[in-house]
């Protein structure tokens, strides 16, 4: 390569993603006048904390850690108040605070940080009343296989850019400093593309925007401090893909109640149609009952959860880091993760096999957990 | 999130990397009016394998493979078969032959599919005149802590590309047909950015666009099939993040030989200045002799290789998956990588922990090794 080429390319490579993701944003159906670039920062303060109901970045991951002293929480509130320092720095696009690479932080490219607690963090006498009544582990599934090694973790950092260096950067200066009061338990990597690695299109259903505060955000009616957080549900679900390559395309189409083609329901030709769960064709269900839209589907108004799916592909291993936010977990999640169990069809080719539960902090004013903490914590 | 804003998301995300490298190609320094989009494909047919010498894709994979029956050179023989129609079709954004999954086969987003042999693929004795003299282990190196796991292979697959799902594809088409025939010894995933993880600019010395013919193609003139080719010299080197950060920088800028800021050698102020290894200040060189670069640079017209230096970030391990390609590694890269052996300040935070070398085939006509099995083989 040309040294003139070779520095196009470095300076192109440092500067792609903002104007990527402005490209991303324009997308192909739309007119290029319509156009608004999304910025490429995300604000680190607010009433919530950003990457949740944020448009998925396309590299993520989340962070599992175990506190070595969980009787300890001002260490706890230390971590929090460091990471969010860190973090509200990173995510605008300057160096963390003991930063030794700060030329790596210089593209955010959507860095969001957020944390959540898990049960384990609630150990400590000052914070055992504070739990709240949700962040329990799930039921046991049937279908689930689960692994120690993907298990619940007291603290858990869902860390996403849609750079995938500016995101290594992140996951370092989040980790590094926190060894001596952590034990690092697992990272899970992964990607999101609008396909997951079976080919379907995910996640397409979701909350209406204008129903976040009510089936996503906490409103702090059972544990105060808890207002504009949320819960999250991290599933880890490995993909077989060998037997579903073995399966006819019409058989695949069957058992999502989808087509491949452009996520259509069966019953429809659009992604966004509504899918017609009573439709017949010769007295059988166009969507068959055990397909999973029809398990999955909605029963009551509750059962509304946001999915943020992320494929991971480990050679030989791939599948879903699963992540679902809502309000409540246990009223919301855990009735359709039960009706998927009882009888799901994709279950012939997934299997869970890393779960936890979290409670993600509310946004920041000064610092993350600043309401747990807040009243003589 | 709205269905609307879902669905710009979704077309977005699909179109992203056309329109992404595109702006990448446009670069952050050039005016906009001079920006030539760079295609979204790559030719698969041709003179040469593309991804060699092609400007770094952002995600890479690199897979290890061994034959079953390394007598058996017509298996060898159908599997380059198969995996050409795959990468001819796959590169050009059309579905694999037997795809079950041709959706993620539509944004190509510059895909290559490479493939070398190592020196095992060539035990036939159909084969065994035709292996290239230099084709055997590199020297054992007194810094090496070479872990089995990371070995050499008698095949690799070098598959890239600018998007990770089209990459996942790839890679699963690639290794899924071959493994009646092949045991997969790993896959090394990493990704570019102009920037390893220490934070250094890397890639910048490169040998002459107009050099390649000579110091990077073969020319036949050892083995006549091997026209066209290259070798490739693949070294997984480990990095140790937090001695590297313990270091101040400029501790860090003397043990490369130039800034962390821009990549300038310290004897000048831009990327691409040219290193003034002679020059001293109080008697002391500015760019000490133990620098990695001083040790490093050519001491010789032959001893110039291409370097395409891929980052790897497998928590809490990362490091460099660093590729060199030259006509003849025995002649060019071996004595820079004994003079690095013997003294490179870098050592001390790096560690080389995998060590291959493959004859990258020529490039296709009809199918990639024609000239290998070509008369009567
Ligand atoms: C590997 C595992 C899974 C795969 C491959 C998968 C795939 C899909 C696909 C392709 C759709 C249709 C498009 C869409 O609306 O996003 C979908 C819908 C859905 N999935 Fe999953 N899913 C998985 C696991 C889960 C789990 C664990 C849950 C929750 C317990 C879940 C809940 C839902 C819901 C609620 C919908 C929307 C149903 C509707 O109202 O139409 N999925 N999933
Ligand atoms: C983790 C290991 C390594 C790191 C972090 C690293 C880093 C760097 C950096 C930052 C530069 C300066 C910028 C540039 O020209 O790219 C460089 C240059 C160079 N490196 Fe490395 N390198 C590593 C391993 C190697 C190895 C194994 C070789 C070959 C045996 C090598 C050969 C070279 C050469 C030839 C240059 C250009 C020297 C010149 O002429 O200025 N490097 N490397």
């Amino acid at each position: 390569m040309s040294r003139v080429s070779r520095r196009t390319l470095l300076t192109g490579g440092l500067g792609l993603t903002g104007l990527g993701v402005g490209a991303a944003a324009a997308g192909v159906g739309l007119a290029r006048e319509d156009a608004q670039p999304e910025p490429s920062t995300l604000p680190f303060f607010g009433v919530h904390q950003s990457g949740i109901v944020t448009p998925m970045q396309t590299h993520a991951s989340f962070i599992g850690l175990d506190l070595l002293d969980r009787s300890d929480h001002d260490a706890l509130r230390g971590i929090l108040r460091m990471w969010s320092q860190d973090a509200a720095n990173l995510t605008q696009g300057k160096a963390g605070f003991s930063d030794t690479e700060p030329e790596l932080a210089s593209t955010p490219a959507r860095l969001s940080v957020a944390v959540g607690l898990g049960r384990g963090a609630f150990t400590s006498p000052a914070l055992a009343g504070r739990r709240p009544s949700w962040l329990r582990p799930l039921p046991a599934f049937a279908i689930d296989r689960l692994e120690e090694r993907w298990g619940q973790t007291d603290v858990v950092v869902h860390v996403a850019s849609d750079d995938p260096m500016t995101l290594a950067h992140a996951v370092r200066a989040i980790t590094a400093p926190v060894r001596r009061r952590t034990r690092l338990r697992w990272v899970q990597q992964g990607f999101h593309h609008g396909r997951n690695l079976f080919g379907q299109v995910d996640g397409t259903v979701q909350p209406a925007d204008d129903r976040h505060d009510d089936l996503v955000w906490d409103d702090g009616s059972e544990q105060g401090w808890m207002a504009g957080g949320t819960s999250l549900v991290l599933r880890r679900i490995a993909m077989n893909m060998d037997t579903w390559e073995a399966l006819d395309r019409h058989g695949r189409e069957l058992s999502t109640g989808r087509t491949l083609d452009n996520g259509a329901p069966l019953t429809g030709s659009n992604e966004h149609d509504q899918p017609v769960f009573t439709a017949t064709r010769g007295g059988i269900p166009v969507i068959p009952e055990s397909s999973h839209i029809a398990r999955a589907h909605q029963r009551s108004d509750r059962e509304q959860f946001l999915r943020r799916p992320y494929n991971y592909d480990v050679p030989p291993d791939s599948g879903l880091i699963f992540a679902a936010y809502q309000r409540d977990p246990v009223v919301q999640y855990v009735p359709v993760q039960q009706r998927l169990s009882d009888a799901d069809a994709l279950n012939e080719w997934t299997t869970p096999i890393g779960s936890a539960v979290y409670a993600m902090l509310p946004g920041a004013r000064e610092y993350l957990g600043e309401t747990l903490f807040g009243d003589g914590g």
